[in-house]
């Protein structure tokens, strides 16, 4: 198995362990940054280095349409394109095919949609998305699956679930490239049992990992707990657990108190670019008043880049402005942020105190205002 | 006196020397980045160090709008504000207020203007603009002129030029701090007589150091070269000179053969951001067609960390898509391909061959293209 997971220790639900790929090892849990269209917005592949990022995500369905499979291949796939030598996941573009497309049609045979870009029409299939993250090249690999809507009907669900299934096995079939683990996907919606079927028909195809999708959509946060803890406690424990799109800090420690092992998300990224920064004290959003004079580190806990080396002032300063090196230096501190987040769960499962960290985390974070569910 | 400059090698009129500051010393001829608003667009001073810049400039005017002197002063000044350790120097906002402020009303007193950002109402004197730069702290700094348009009349140059010159003495009289230089600025417009006077009004207030202004605002660049040759030979040769606005490498080349120590310009910057790298082989604008499938450096000769680590390819790619990386980049490239350049330039004139070494790298770069003169 190219790629395979190591648990050193659990405490509760919750797991430590080492992800082994054929570019590297990565300590878990792990936030994996967005490298949407082949770069996690304003960073270096030495950023990521030095942020502790372990793992990047790439979207498929991007870079199928932008620069396109073929000058990627040509520039020896997705890490030679993009100089990030470390481990790699890409999607398979499922995703961004259900939420961004404005128009869609879905056959037995794969999905046909208009490219975000410029309104040209693609097809998707399982075999198509798989041959091209074989061209990719990242380390994980995932199926196509269907992400329903969060409102799609009880009926929707079930025939959908069944057709991610019969995607995922065929992905499977078609999938060769040895140095690449492909990693099947949970749907089903809210309905525990449409849960525990899709679950059921994706483990039996024996994936070196699952992931869990079609959450954190919409969804109140307790219904998403409840469906992840469903799905959670019957995945095989010796295989990694990627839960697709968490990156808020009390999401991500309490996903991880469920027993998940990886989990991607813009939302670091995107709240930086709009002048947000995450802090152990809360949200700061520089663009307000009390910052402008401020003249201490973003959180002056943390070792980064940006919080050594400029003032909230400042950095409220290049904001206000929209500097390049606003979105810059507050993106390198939420991917600081949110990995350090994760270093400091692990230490608390290897040491069996994750219950008390976590509550205590919150109730910091939180500063007794109503928890932060944005997505 | 606080900066000074030793000149180590002449070759014609072309000087290699140090420029002696409070904060460090730079060899020059040095071009200077423009940090227009405190920040050189999408770098950090680490960048600025690791691309061989020596020394930076602030804006005042941008400055004193936003985020206003007081908060920079709070900040422990420029330095302190922006993290920048190394020598700076500001303009006096003269320029600014002249090209920028669609409503100015000129006086004996100073210059009323709009600010670019609110339409709010300004009064700059020549002892506002020193004690605000006094505030922001640079090593160097300027002082309150008058940037006539190029096409006023010969009247306007000969009236303003005066005024100028009586600004410069009052800007010398406010002047106290010690650890810092005024230079004064010589203009006059295309006008040879103009400038002799100018000249002479200025050098007759014994400044630590001359700019050359009004120059490079859309003339001929060999009208240009005629005004500043009859500048520079008549300046103090114990003395710094920086011409005012130049950062095309065939402009470059040309001023520091007259013997400018110093200079900047928006230029490299402003071009990365519109997706242009310059090259020792001509520009190269990576949204056309050929870069896309390049796989190569945008400059193989160039050790910056945009030419080791990626292809054209990619930065089109990213220029294509407006990418923050893409701005960062290039910028980084551009402000390392014109600070190597300066540092070639230094070494032939320490060698005597700057003729040969001017002739030879314009060839090339231009590539038997007509001259680019843009500013």
């Amino acid at each position: 198995m190219p790629v395979a997971i190591e648990i050193e220790a659990r405490d509760d639900e919750a797991r430590a362990g080492i992800l082994r790929t054929p570019h590297g090892a990565v300590p878990t849990p792990t936030f994996m940054p967005v490298g949407t269209k082949g770069t996690v917005k304003g960073l270096t592949p030495g950023d990521l280095r030095s942020v502790g990022t372990g793992i990047v995500l790439g979207n498929t369905y991007h870079l199928y349409l932008r620069p396109g499979v073929d000058l990627v291949q040509k520039a020896g796939g997705l890490r030679g394109f993009t100089s990030w030598e470390g481990p790699m996941l890409t999607d398979s573009g499922g995703y961004q095919v259900f939420s961004l497309a404005h128009r869609r049609k879905i056959s037995e045979e794969g999905v046909r949609f208009s490219s975000v870009y410029d309104g040209s029409s693609h097809f998707f299939t399982p075999e198509l998305t798989t041959k091209v993250q074989e061209v990719l090249g990242a380390d994980i690999a995932m199926v196509l699956d269907e992400c329903p809507p969060a409102n799609a009907s009880r009926e929707y669900h079930a025939d959908s679930l069944l057709r991610t299934a019969r995607w995922a096995k065929r992905c499977k079939e078609t999938h060769s490239r040895e140095d690449q683990a492909l990693f099947g996907i949970v749907q089903g919606g809210l309905h525990p049992d449409l849960r525990k079927e899709s679950l059921e028909r994706t483990v039996e195809l024996n994936f070196p990992g699952y992931a869990v999708g079609g959450l954190s959509v919409g969804e109140p946060r307790e219904e998403m707990l409840q469906m992840l803890s469903l799905v959670a406690s019957r995945l095989p424990a010796d295989k990694p657990r990627y839960f697709m799109g968490i990156g808020d800090p009390v999401g991500i420690l309490q996903v991880i108190a469920l027993g998940v092992d990886m989990f991607d998300c813009v939302l670091p990224t995107r709240l930086a670019r709009h002048g947000t920064a995450l802090t152990n004290d809360g949200r700061i959003n520089l663009k307000n008043a009390p910052y402008r004079r401020d003249l201490r580190p973003l959180d002056p806990e943390c070792s980064c880049e940006a919080c050594k080396g400029y003032s909230r002032a400042y950095l409220s300063h290049l904001v206000r402005e929209n500097e390049l090196l606003a979105h810059r230096l507050v993106t390198l501190h939420n991917v600081h942020f949110t990995s350090e987040l994760c270093g400091r769960a692990r230490a608390a499962i290897v040491e069996g105190r994750y219950r008390e960290f976590i509550e205590a985390w919150i109730l910091r974070y939180a500063g007794g205002r109503p928890l932060d569910v944005a997505r």
